[in-house]
């Protein structure tokens, strides 16, 4: 494990974003470990550590998005911070709504042909970054990285990567001790 | 008009969130500008400064809440930004919806009894800010102070005021060279 993979641990743990206990999850599954990321994402320096770990990761890989782009509601305190940390104007990508019809489902600036890294605060399945993938490049952008603060493993990266998206993440849920175990 | 108004509108008109002409508001009113806030927000350089502004507002009122709160979704990318900058943890509050009923009004952790300070981009006649405060006081938060980036000078402030909210602004429309004349 990594001394960036140990600090985020500790972090996640410090605000009791990580527990770890009997827990079934909204899919029905079990799981030793419970993650309340947004304990995480609205506390500021746990969210100045994942966008800092963030900026590390674009640097190290050579990503240079024209825009950053979150999912609503959840991941856009994380868009928001690594934009204001790497200077890259962001993207904000609502899910589908019944009742907003005519609202638009991508806010913010951009152009057609324009490359953007799509960040994400928990992958699972992928379900809801696959959404919002699709839906930034049915308005004519490009779509090729994600980046996910925690990656649960449960198949998230596998479905990204048929949809042409390479995942990558700060924490793998096997990397933390203790779980599945 | 202070040198931080000046800096602040030269941003808005350098991103294009603030533009002359003949527009028809939303409420159906004439206006000879029009602001594209979401222009300013998701634009590092200008949310930085905005986020300041408000940060340097604090600081001179003598500011010091135990929680920052944004509205759901315009606002939130402010509320982040004015956390990092203060270390202060937010709050995300929704706006009421048919379609989940179950899901929580209000994101991130606190406890009754804490200071709100609710931030928002731009005041017209601050019906989603009202809206927000009700939903916040109602778990038991207290609120008594808003700071919004605009204030439009549309009844916004008078109404919070009667719901024991005092709204500052960074900048107030009136104070744009060129608008209502």
């Amino acid at each position: 494990m990594s001394h960036g993979e140990k600090e985020f641990i500790a972090a996640l743990e410090g605000c009791g974003a990580l527990r770890f206990g009997d827990f079934t999850l909204a899919s029905g599954a079990k799981s030793n470990y419970y993650i309340d990321i947004k304990r995480a994402s609205t506390d500021p320096r746990v969210l100045e550590l994942m966008a800092g770990g963030m900026a590390a990761l674009m640097e190290r890989e050579g990503l240079r998005p024209d825009r950053i782009a979150g999912v609503v509601l959840g991941s856009v305190p994380l868009a928001t911070a690594l934009s204001l940390r790497t200077g890259i104007p962001f993207l904000m990508v609502r899910k589908e709504s019944k009742d907003h019809g005519t609202r638009s489902l991508i806010e913010g600036t951009f152009s057609r042909g324009e490359d953007v890294l799509v960040v994400e605060d928990v992958v699972t399945s992928a379900g809801s970054l696959v959404d919002a993938v699709g839906r930034l490049r049915d308005a004519g952008l490009d779509v090729s990285t994600a980046i996910s603060a925690i990656d649960r493993e449960a198949g998230g990266s596998e479905r990204l990567a048929a949809d042409g998206v390479k995942l990558h993440s700060l924490l793998r849920a096997s990397s933390i001790p203790g779980v599945g175990k």
